[in-house]
């Protein structure tokens, strides 16, 4: 989908709200459409990049893993492979990006077909990866990478490519003793939060103007204690992205999936059913981590089967999908990744119609033939039915319960020129002959999209 | 194929070889038969590993690049990550192999379908993968990973695999202060070989009892500085692995493509026609360096496709093809690679008959259609020819002008249980009625194989 | 001198200030007389200690030569030994303290005769040598040493010696963003100081209660900006240490050298002349440098004549004196250092009591022999008079121009058993007659000790 | 002593040796006569330096203390410091010498009085302090400093100092495998001796033309497997430096002590009483280590008294004091080396003509008066007689039971322009009258040499 599509869905949006003040309450904030761009952009690729990067072994909560939770795998591999005084930010000398090219990223994250990006700006140990003024000595401009990794990207992402900008941010830090102070005083103090996360999030939003603030780290505070409807007020009231930003449901405990923006609910949220509130579904290609590991198996990456398949259940269901990927300590997408999102980017330039500024349609997915999952358009006055198969029949017809059509209809392969026939069922739905192709020739790979015009229901 | 139809091969070439003595000259050396396993094994996994890891950039070329040529891609990465001192020796210290693990190299190069592993035991940069006697403090036990690699891979090939093992060897050392004196004195001394290079290729022999000794780093200097012939002697003669031993040709000046046990002739060499000698085709997978780099982009991997390819041209002409991956300083087989050898794995799975223990056939190629090379097998009395397809014919019929058949002859496509029809022609050749399957069913991707029975040329 | 002594006087002056409160303003704060200890312990240990100790060179001023102005010698320092992209937070990891022993620090300082110590809890670096809540990994737990460098030296010097335990309080951190950004705002912002000076400060005296609050970086900004007078207001009245704490007059700019505890004026101050408030020579054994260098040379170091001169100058006029050692990265006083102490302590041991609680005679040096300083001391209702002679008289005649004393009077030379001769000069003053010693008979070496009694002005 | 009067001796050795030729056996190589200027230079400074100063803990035995005998406390620091696979080869990146100026040192040595000087090329870790061609990536300038320091130091101490330049050289080293092997071999094999030992020593002859080989690593081994003699007879007979050249003594298991050149029987070795054979006393400012250690403490090292005092011991017996000191990983001789190196140079200035040149008395210490010490020089046909006091008597008289003198004899106190007086005693011997001095205006500490003239027997 091109940019202007979006943006089209967003300008109106735009105009709509242009009067409206939101108090700090959710039951105002709650009432704000989100912007346009958002539902319509549909894919969007997560980068989690931090300090964890350089030890690069169990996951981004590789610090709390070790010194939190003691976790035996990493209290062992610490024993094993460090000296015994060695502390976590001793690590950041190490973490070097001298690698790190942000047109190189920014093109690879286009090519996967996604509409925008979010960058872990800082994660749970409250490393920053832009010089903040409140991190002093533990941001990516003071120790390591001597540069503003935030920055660069936010550049590149604007100049190079079409795609929206986010940044992802914790509010919690595991081990920062003020967190922990405010914890102790159960949240009846806000050390904490006043001289470093709300400072911290003013700053990124009016430095670098995110699209999306991706909110996480809430649920051991109410949103009381982290202010967060009066920081969402005034994203939305008076912020310079107050028109195009959105942002999730992790800003309190007990918030998240009630209110907010967009809803995310839990990590790799994927219901299978149609959602009230628009949703996103953040997951990974490496099954277990959202961090740079540099220990894995070819088997802990999803497939790019897989990776299309989630893809096509979320969107079906009203969801977005945000792809991870863990850059490594030198600032490099490992091959692997790469060629999931190229694959990822191939299949959608074939099927893009099905999947940007989609709607989910009145069946998710087929009453008769599993794997099948439906999107629907609406192009002027037509509407468009997307059936998205995930397993191509082997009996040569693709039986399907949902849609009811007559011999009016007219159905399409995505990515093959010639209509394809189908035979409406007396017990409604729809049998559809497949067309028959040699090795090679098939439109795309992974999934396979019928555009069913004239669909009644 | 499983190891017992190569120990078959071998132990009758054992057999017969077993009173003969060798000479220290070619035209002794070049009788021996090279052993059976060899030429039947056809697929073997090459691994560059060594401090050259650590640096990670540009190739395993890296100390020659940077200090040998200067090549200013190299000088300027020293000096943009690096203090102005830092000598190449410094980077060994961070050569840790943390994560190395043998058996789940063993595993991964099993699964890849390869009979035979080759490993650097040492590179041109004259650090030793095993603690050698010759090489103090520039070794794997003496500096950085503090391991003898070379006998931990051994172990776990040799325990967990029916694969054979072999270690590649360089002569020379691009900076050893003894090989250059030698080197200014026109080869008329040899303080290097007698106090290097030849005992440390005794000691490997004798401590790791290698199946193959591929040889490498000979060209500036006669086979007589090198004392070659000697030492082929004595492994082909008295060596612990004189029966099952292999070598290739680069053992001196003047000598590759035309000595020793096996060809290479050139790094990937691959002349797409019948070779007098068997030859090896050692190519890598990564299409710019054999050692690991840490800044590649997908594009500069081949895709398994094209793998499969050069697998199948090699093994057409009479090749062996060495595939080459390149471990992390940290010790892993970066996922990126193990995918390409899984597949080839699978590939080879459905198609082992027409790979190992293969023979040339009377074509190499086929004479009417593009992209089909041959192999045959004796099955007792029968022999069957193998046309291996790169391109699945879009018409649905394949044409194939060098086999002669009439009637009574079989097609099988290999992984499809049935016979395939097809049509003799009368101006020669066969064409063969392609089956047709739905996506997913096909028996194998990358390319397919087709037995053909009663052939008559 | 016993610290008994030290606690009678401060025990005294306790008494006479316990029912005074303080207002926050240099009128009222100023008439706070000082606890009585620290006038009479005459001589304190300081010490420089922090990530500055790990580049070790030029002084503990390292970051801002290199990167606030620029100088050339540690601009080419950093560029000829470390990669271009290296950063000062860098340094951090490689301060270890792994020899770092609190006890054996204390024994030594003990042994040099002073009788407090004050160590840099913060310099201008701004990394906290104890967990502080406000410097989150930029402190000692955090990163490098992972120690309480701060709360071991407190135990210490507590458990182990009778010496008072003082901190060293940066105020201002030359690249914090916050502090910069106040400065921009020509401090009329306060961002700074309320998130990170002034609960430092708390922290460090509720936590550590040191004696001494020695307050520096405070040139740049207004006391106004710093809430000083809040601060010392707090100290001194409802602070744990607020009867025994001193403070200097590093407060705020222009307030040097007029408000505070006692004056410090420059560094390395020494007037020469009788001061009308308590002040202090803070100087340094390393002429050049407070923060340990790797790269002295033995004539860039005080020799112990040199210190002990000083010392007498400064406590002649009034002074207390601080010598200042820097320990290095790994936790060692280096022997130098620790001789200049020891040697120092035994000189001290012998003359102690013209030191230890001395008050400034009438004349501080003498009228007539160059290099000879005045102390006193009364003792029940005898004064005694000392004068300190640096520089023996080849003559043995030691002529003294300023003491009147008549034949009823008394001399003697401390550490030497009998009565000295000496005849009262017609013109005034009196001319002592030395005694002779041979070679190593001495009572002490570098300044000898005249107690005068009997003197009638 | 200027090197001229060292220079007149030595030419006139020289002369008498020309025409000789020593056989590879002992006894013909004890025949040779010491060149000259060794025995008149008596005073040299022995450098310990290499990749044991990185770790600069125990002693420059650390490896062995480490991996050989395993000494718990070198075991615990490794645990404690460093990760568990760490090697000592890995120590060397961090062997930087970034502040190794060898024109610093050479001042410094030249200011010790010292008239040579021997620097370890190459201990028993066996890294060579050189480019040796025969330890590749084991030395100065393949890792670590990146420097030729031998080569440094030799055209320093040349260029810039009248110094004579020696190198230490170990035969041995605790964990080359070739050395192992032999050793196993029970010595009947000389892989080690071949291959590096002695390539090693002909290459620094002829590279550095040492005035002194200082051998050492021998015990283990017969002189035979060392080849020790064949060695030395070349050093004398052909080597560039045959003329100028001393060695030692430590050439093989039961050589030492007995023969080769000057003998040093044991470390620290200061027998007493006159030798019959030209003898060395190698010892150590710090009394416990040869190697540098971060982690003395000052009473660890000689006071300059002591240094004294054994300077003058030594000499007095008729050897050679050759001064330890172990520079910094970093390459700087710390404070308290160069103190005592400046102290001991300044009493050398004083008291040199009854040092250099000279030679022992028929006395070696007084028959009365505790440590007073005797040398004697002959100057034309006046033979002077010195007797060195250690302790300066209280009595103001010295009595000396050793010397018969008359009337007619003369004594003057170095440093003192006055004659003594004295008086012959009825019983033998003389009573010195010592002049009084006051403090400051003694011609020297530590010691005080009277020269005697005129002496009887």
């Amino acid at each position: 989908m091109a940019r202007f599509a979006v943006l089209f869905v967003w300008v109106l949006t735009v105009i709509s709200v242009v009067s409206v003040r939101y108090e700090p309450n959710w039951e105002s904030l709650d009432t704000r459409p989100l912007p346009g761009w958002y539902d319509a952009a549909k894919v969007g690729i997560f980068i989690h990049w931090g300090v964890f990067s350089v030890p690069a072994v169990e996951s981004e909560w590789f610090w709390w893993d070790w010194e939190g939770v003691k976790s035996p795998a990493v209290v062992n591999f610490m024993k094993d492979n460090y000296p015994p005084d060695f502390t976590y930010a001793d690590f950041a000398k190490d973490f070097r990006a001298e690698f790190f090219n942000a047109s190189e990223w920014a093109e690879i994250f286009q090519a996967s077909g996604a509409q925008y990006i979010v960058l872990t700006s800082k994660h749970h140990e409250g490393y920053t990866n832009w010089p903040s003024r409140y991190s002093f000595n533990w941001n990516s401009q003071d120790v390591g990478p001597a540069r503003d990794i935030v920055g660069e990207l936010a550049t590149a992402i604007r100049n190079e490519t079409d795609m929206f900008f986010g940044l992802y941010h914790s509010l919690f830090e595991w081990f920062h003793p003020l967190y922990l102070q405010d914890k102790a005083n159960k949240w009846q103090t806000q050390k904490f939060v006043q001289s470093k996360t709300l400072p911290e999030l003013y700053e990124i939003v009016n430095r670098y103007k995110p699209d999306v603030i991706w909110s996480d780290g809430d649920w051991e505070a109410p949103d009381s204690y982290w202010n967060s409807t009066n920081f969402i007020a005034w994203l939305y009231n008076d912020s310079p992205v107050k028109d195009s930003v959105v942002t999730n449901d992790r800003w309190g405990q007990g918030v998240m999936c009630k209110h907010g923006g967009f809803l995310t609910c839990s990590d790799r949220y994927n219901p299978g059913k149609l959602q009230k509130k628009k949703w996103e579904n953040a997951m990974t290609i490496d099954k277990q981590s959202w961090g740079y590991r540099r220990n894995t198996r070819l088997s802990e990456f999803l497939t790019t089967d897989e990776l299309v398949a989630t893809l096509v259940e979320t969107v079906s269901c009203g969801g977005n999908i945000l792809v991870n990927v863990g850059p490594t300590s030198d600032g490099k997408i490992i091959p692997v990744f790469e060629e999931r999102l190229r694959e990822l980017g191939q299949w959608l330039k074939v099927n893009s119609e099905a999947i940007y500024g989609s709607h989910p349609w009145t069946y998710q997915n087929d009453t008769v033939t599993p794997n099948v999952w439906y999107t629907k358009t609406k192009i002027s006055s037509t509407t468009a039915v997307y059936a998205i198969v995930l397993d191509w029949p082997s009996s040569g017809v693709l039986r399907l319960g949902a849609p009811s059509m007559d011999g009016s209809g007219v159905v399409y392969l995505l990515g093959y020129q010639q209509q394809v026939k189908f035979t409406p069922q007396t017990s409604g739905g729809v049998a559809i002959q497949l067309p028959v192709f040699t090795e090679g020739r098939m439109p795309c790979k992974h999934a396979w999209v019928f555009r069913l015009l004239g669909v009644k229901n």
